[in-house]
């Protein structure tokens, strides 16, 4: 299992702040124990990636690496310098027999468009020809590595007029795209009779708008976790090491998404419920709708 | 472009004698500035990979790396303990957009087969998706890079019976599958409408047997270089840190081949001429036939 | 914490039966939930080393690496090749603010003598200097990393007469330059006025014995954990995935000896005293000695 | 043999357009030819390291990899996002048994201090003790490798009063603590009976002053070259790919020294010579002397 982070201000965080100096960090830190699935490797051994934009309407930038986050200096360096208004930030742990390259490293970009994914495709194998046979040339070769996450989001961006040559996209259309991929994945993997279950916890940015999905190919099972918070100002305390979010006011000039709550408040963190998708805006109002498709369950939530 | 050298012998070479230790070790020096054609980089500065065979009959060894190979402690300390009759070694230089990843490195094993490539697929990106397709599902899903080579390699696979199972191979089965292996990327390659020029020097082994090409998709121009030595002792002049091909008896007890010549002799060195198919049989023959298809130009020789 | 390995036999084992298979393997496991100390890393992420020995008299062989392990293809497929009757391995953590770098790594060698450390030495800084104006002029060169454990080692050589020349050494002659290298720095730390507690499990090799110890810096402290095995047979259950150690006759013809116990059979493995040296002889013998100095303890066995 | 590159301007520069993007760069080609002298490596093969300044009075960043450039996709991205007024590059070949680590590449920094070194202390391991000797303990307990050049560094730092504490140096104080640095190293050779000769280009910053030396530890052989440029725009040409250096006007709006002329116009590039000290004052004034010790020798220039 991997783990995600989103992160999207009003004014610029310090990556340092946000992703290597708490003692908490979703990429330094190893995982709770408490949650813990897999008992042969550690959370977040496999490499980790951050992408952030500077500025409006360019391209964002991307750091990745294989090695573990701790040990990496020129991250801690970077970190130091880089402010970002939207962060992407992902720690991976391979599944099954994909390789340890930094071509499997979250997050991807095409154009100005970044995307990221926590959970898998079942039974990816049984659809990857299909869904590349799908693809227009473009998304096609832009393909460097052999994961479905990367996969699903030449799906996705096979689902846009233009993607890599358009500054922005309005969320709407994003969100679109979106949902399309998901119905597409699905069709297909119906089509190869795959019954085991995906994890579909996709992210995907422009740079200004923010489009996420909480995902389960199920109508009875619960999602991977994933989670929100938004406020006037996310920190980190300097002598706990922990991360606390302020509602100092009534604006909302945070939003966070993350896969687990990152500060002890409990009471900061809203769950995003089982197959919905979440929309952060440019001028960051937060939607949530239920994806309501044959997996949709009322009572789930 | 890349560098490749083969070797096959009747006693076990240490790995050392021929890979790191000589002054003109292919995969240790520099380029010669004289064949120089890019200038804007070192011939092997894109990473590495050497395969070895210890026992009959079973999977070979690899080691790669995306680091230059002089800086690779792990490989110097290796070099000096392992010996083995049947050695693969390349170096790499990338061509145009393919990344510097270990998923992108020669040689690439499958099973008991070995399997390298000097030289490029012209247009590989208008036939890649015909060349998938036409795939096995065992070769399809193998591939875990993005490079013309290893497809070439998955395409050689796709024309053996059950490659991943087997523990030998006859030198003739695998040569047949090398010449219909060409024959069908040339036949895509037209199909596409691809009038760049390929340079096709394989080289597959299966432990036991080698089968190597030196090729190129024209009848006019000349084939990437492509060498044979053969001789009773293949070793390196302590003093000089040069290669030497000791002819000390006429039993041929080591063949070498190899993109350039590897010893000053260069009365040792036998041009592959362009367009012919090379097979080291298990017992040290050396068969070369030309391969005789819309290329092949008798004149050229 | 680190961990640490080491494998004696009279017949060699495949290292990836010791060391990549088994589901529990030292190297490619996450740490224990339930010995889980320090929260905020996983265990064996910042690099793993391991050295082994194929023929008697001569160097070992070293392979080590700053990623972990489990991403690492050329030790996975290395150890399927490589067969050894003498093995270390480790894994580690970086303590304070040592780099994450190969020359970090554990285990270094010397001529033919092989060293690994579990613990860490308390303000080592404050001796660091003394240390090294202590030590002849070839191991003072040789330290090419920063950490005590490095040190440490030139600190052993330097007690020791032509360590670099000699092909072995008799257990005895490494077991008093081990205590003399232990009471040495127990003399400087006092002179320094360190008052902080170290750990100090040493293991050393030339190929033939082997000498470890267990032992801190403290009179009434356990030291960091230390087991040995031995047995007929070290091997790993192939349905399970788990160490087991036979004893299918009375000889003793393997020894292991790990920070952990191994296997489920608790009855399998002996504490290791605190404040004891272990040696294993040439012919598998097993000797054990309380290091009687100001930290010895009888009550505290 | 390594190479450098100092860039200061008033307006910052993309890295990219400094370090990555062009044909010529620095850092990604390949050595030149005709001035090659190892024939056994390439010049940029051991690692590489860029460090930049973004705003006055805080500490510069690094980034720095055993990789080569050319492969190292973390560094072409950021390159595209970077802008600077100060830059230090450097890209290195091993000289001797130092290892490549990311230890051993340059620049390093202590507190706003970035330095870096082209060239070698020749018997550097007989006076390597005293230096250590010499330091005090913030210096000596810095020092992270092995190199000659990074211990030239601790021994500049130790000539500073609290250098890891202030935000900036005048350029006089920096000068001569410069100067001392090599007065110091020539003592310490001299007694140590070390006859071979020294290369010591050096270069310092803290943000805002920048000092370096063409230096050689003979009267009569010349040092490693060094050339500086100044103008009112140093930028690429988009077509060739090649650097270009305006001068727009009579104002110095940038400097760059560089071990070789980066542009095709000789004109533009001045020879600092041999045993000089070169400074850039924050307000862009060059300011040239020679270092008259008893290598001074007035005819060499």
């Amino acid at each position: 299992m991997c783990r995600l982070l989103l992160y999207k201000s009003n004014s610029p965080v310090l990556l340092a702040d946000l992703l290597t100096r708490p003692a908490h960090s979703i990429i330094m830190q190893s995982f709770n124990c408490k949650l813990r699935v897999d008992l042969r490797r550690p959370m977040n051994g496999d490499g980790f990636g951050i992408g952030w934009y500077d500025e409006p309407r360019t391209a964002g930038c991307i750091f990745t690496s294989t090695l573990p986050a701790w040990g990496n200096l020129n991250l801690q360096r970077l970190a130091e310098k880089v402010k970002s208004r939207l962060v992407f930030a992902h720690v991976r742990a391979t599944t099954g027999d994909t390789a340890t390259s930094e071509s499997n490293c979250h997050p991807w970009q095409f154009g100005n468009l970044m995307w990221m994914h926590n959970g898998n495709i079942a039974g990816f194998e049984r659809i990857k020809r299909r869904l590349q046979n799908a693809l227009r040339d473009e998304m096609y070769h832009s393909i460097q590595g052999t994961t479905d996450s990367e996969h699903a989001f030449a799906l996705f961006l096979n689902m846009l007029d233009r993607p890599g040559e358009r500054a922005e996209f309005s969320y709407a259309e994003l969100r679109r795209a979106m949902l399309r991929t998901i119905a597409q994945l699905n069709e297909w993997l119906d089509e190869a009779g795959v019954e085991d279950i995906s994890l579909l916890n996709f992210a995907v940015t422009d740079g200004q708008s923010v489009v996420c999905t909480r995902y389960i190919t199920s109508a009875d099972k619960e999602a991977a976790s994933l989670f929100y918070s938004s406020g006037s100002e996310f920190k980190t305390d300097a002598e706990s090491g922990q991360y606390r979010m302020s509602k100092a006011n009534r604006r909302e000039d945070v939003v966070v998404v993350a896969s687990e709550p990152l500060t002890y408040e409990r009471s900061d963190w809203l769950v995003i419920p089982t197959n919905t998708v979440l929309v952060v805006t440019p001028k960051m109002n937060v939607h949530l709708s239920p994806i309501k498709d044959k997996y949709w369950n009322p009572r789930r939530q």
